[in-house]
């Protein structure tokens, strides 16, 4: 099977975008701001939302099961505090557990959390338990910048993050290390946050001891990476400047890399650099890049062309598409076990 | 003959270490700070200096002359105020004029802007045209965030930028978009915040009509791109999206990458999706990434020998080697043409 670790619910109702719309006015206008039973999408518009969009897609692609989270650019964690991201999370995860149980064969939940710049992260741990205990849930998307591009929160090495990597550990889930909008007019969210981030959090966890301190924790850095397959040669050798041990040895068991990189150039680099096991098929479809690509009269976003034309053994594919995905999430291969699939 | 375009004076006699301390002892401590005056290297330590460092590879390596500039991550525009920035750029720019007056055949300078966070960038055109007319330096490097990982400028297409741009084409020299060390925890200064500078300005470029108003204007992103080539197919999709021409016509008249890359796989990726027009030679040597690759048993910056060993025909490596540096750099090719080079 196929199974696509990286996409986002960006096709919901406009309801969805009202009612936060309202909670945003709400911030300076309490007057207006809207309680969690305001907002009303039924099934079938959920399953209209879908059916007509992510999953006629996967369905065309050959895509078995996407592992589906709220859209990452409405997390904006940067707006109001807490108690904002608390309600915004909570609705936007249950919108993905509504499309897991109405299309369980194909999509399987991972968790928004309700991260704010001022709060601890220790506060998204109710959050991310009923995501994980209720919902079923098999990963989660963790912000490395709540303050969306101004990068005020400590690196994911500090301790303050602990907490979450505990849960994490405990209940054998992963982390996409995945940002939200930038409101810093220095970056395009799509074109330059995205990737920033996805070097920067690498970077993080090369100069620290992360995964010595949580062995068994599991980072997914989307993107292809970031800048960081390109570059391998410059982090190898700043790895040797700093003393820290081989690459392979100091992170791989610990950081995987998706495959949402859109030219065959590139998933040919990836493919050539990054050892198989660290490798994870995604498209992040419907994302960041919706076009068809005039050079090869495809869709940008559809990689698993690119994966398909790459040089590679029948094995290593399959490791990209299914066995690589069913190790870093255990929790979907369990239920995926359960189902006989 | 084989131009380095991305070299820094990494290896200044402490004297200069020495001095920059004082200096910023001094931010606190009017009664410690020195004066330009106070700063003494000989000709015969900067002979040194170079001889037995950079100038030795060069000779191992084969590359007849490097773009000198200052010590990228000394620049430190985030410390002090313009005064700071003024007195500290006057100082490195002298010291990269006498190394090319010291070794005329084999350096050519570029400049270090007195950039400071607060300060309007035209601020900074009394000492680029210094070295311009009074050094014969041939580029300059701007640094996006003078605020040192904070990224508190406004983009490169704001027209706050517009007076250096109005005197670099005036003078015919291209900028290097270099940033400086990263004050932000989150970001590693070589490992991450040069790398995301690199993909921040092309995107600033991307969404921006720019070239637009400066038709000549020439940006060397170094460091390969950061992450761009090998997110070309997403860059494209993005320009796509914005509805902006296709990037060759909108950005690559105007943007150039350098070959600042450590490994032969991102080289290889480099030269295969860039137009062969828009690369120029670098290795930032002697800079972030010193030692010896274990799976090479060679220098991880000794880029010549991944272009040498990339699939190009000779004459597009000599359009990598040279001949796309003399026409980046007008006022480099006028120098060497005067000498008969």
């Amino acid at each position: 099977m196929i199974i696509d670790c990286h996409g986002h619910y960006t096709t919901a109702p406009p309801a969805l975008e009202q009612w936060r719309n309202r909670q945003i006015a709400g911030l300076s206008d309490p007057s207006v701001a809207p309680s969690p039973a305001d907002l009303r999408i039924s099934d079938d518009e959920l399953r209209e939302s879908i059916a007509s969009h992510q999953l006629k897609r996967m369905v065309e692609r050959g895509i078995d099961l996407t592992i589906f989270s709220p859209r990452a650019s409405f997390m904006a964690h940067h707006i109001g505090d807490f108690a904002t991201s608390s309600a915004w999370a909570s609705i936007c995860n249950q919108l993905c557990h509504r499309i897991s149980r109405l299309f369980p064969d194909h999509f399987a939940g991972a968790a928004m959390l309700p991260q704010s710049p001022a709060a601890d992260p220790a506060t998204c741990i109710p959050e991310l338990e009923r995501c994980v205990i209720d919902y079923g849930f098999v990963g989660i998307n963790l912000n490395p910048d709540p303050s969306g591009g101004h990068w005020k929160a400590p690196p994911l090495s500090d301790r303050s993050w602990y907490p979450i990597y505990e849960k994490m550990v405990e209940h054998r889930i992963p982390a996409m290390i995945h940002v939200s909008t930038s409101c810093n007019p220095c970056f395009h969210t799509t074109g330059a946050h995205y990737l920033n981030a996805d070097t920067t959090a690498f970077m993080q966890c090369l100069t620290s001891d992360l995964f010595k301190d949580f062995p068994t924790l599991k980072f997914v850095i989307p993107h292809g990476g970031g800048a960081v397959p390109y570059h391998w040669g410059r982090f190898r050798g700043l790895a040797q400047e700093l003393k820290k041990p081989p690459l392979r040895e100091h992170l791989l068991k610990n950081v995987f890399f998706d495959t949402c990189v859109y030219h065959q150039p590139g998933i040919d680099l990836l493919t050539r650099v990054i050892p198989i096991d660290n490798i994870v098929f995604a498209s992040e479809m419907i994302g960041a890049v919706r076009g068809i690509d005039p050079e090869t009269s495809c869709y940008y976003d559809d990689t698993k062309r690119y994966i398909e034309a790459a040089p590679l053994a029948r094995a290593d594919r399959a490791r990209i598409y299914e066995g690589n995905a069913r190790r870093v999430y255990p929790r979907l291969d369990a239920q995926l076990r359960a189902k006989g699939r």
